[in-house]
């Protein structure tokens, strides 16, 4: 049981090392192994995956708005209010605001994030840009 | 703590009945006022929207791939193996087959869904149907 107790602040604090960019420290809440949305991408594509992130939407600010921990997994809706510069999964973004979820899955092992289950709510996004057109 | 163990069995149930398609059962699991994705739906409305994801898709089946229950929140990945017969998400699916999930999280009070947040993958829907092209 302590597990769970556990899983909530040490996701807390991964949230806090993408928020500031930290990459130094992610080896500590990402496995060597990591796979995301069935790819063996590793520590190094993982990280690069959220450099990239982060270069394509230069105000990305992750937020847990809900929270499900059950060891070995930590369920979490996480909120993104940002611009993204230009394209945005098939998207034309181009700067304009967006507001959307992403409700992802996390497998630990370890104390670390060893597989990823990512879905981001692309049909909210085109609601939202369709409404302002 | 026992409310941990209860919520597993309770929403295994719930997919249970939607699988069978079993509406006279639906408000022993949903509550009178849910609220999906931020529309106060109803139970009728939850209802109705169900009874049409069944006329769109005949071949609907609802699978538990990974499962999260931290109460009052259960948090599921459902796995989809189907063949809508028109449009789907906008996506000109017509009767092609789709293997898609949906990360979904739900809040329960009194022992029914209270409110649901939910998430399509139209992403890879969009990549699975773009290889077949």
């Amino acid at each position: 049981m302590s597990q769970t107790r556990e899983l909530g602040p040490l996701y807390r604090d991964y949230i806090d090392c993408l928020n500031e960019q930290d990459w130094s420290r992610l080896g500590k809440f990402v496995g060597e192994d990591v796979i995301h949305n069935g790819r063996p991408l590793g520590l190094a594509g993982y990280r690069a995956m959220l450099e990239q992130d982060f270069r394509d939407i230069p105000d990305l600010v992750f937020a847990i708005d809900l929270l499900s921990c059950d060891p070995p997994l930590v369920a979490a809706r996480l909120a993104f209010d940002c611009r993204p510069k230009g394209a945005f999964l098939g998207i034309a973004v181009n700067g304009r605001r967006i507001c959307f979820a992403e409700n992802v899955f996390y497998r630990f092992a370890g104390g670390r994030i060893v597989e990823v289950w990512s879905v981001l709510d692309k049909v909210e996004i085109e609601r939202q840009l369709a409404g302002q057109s």
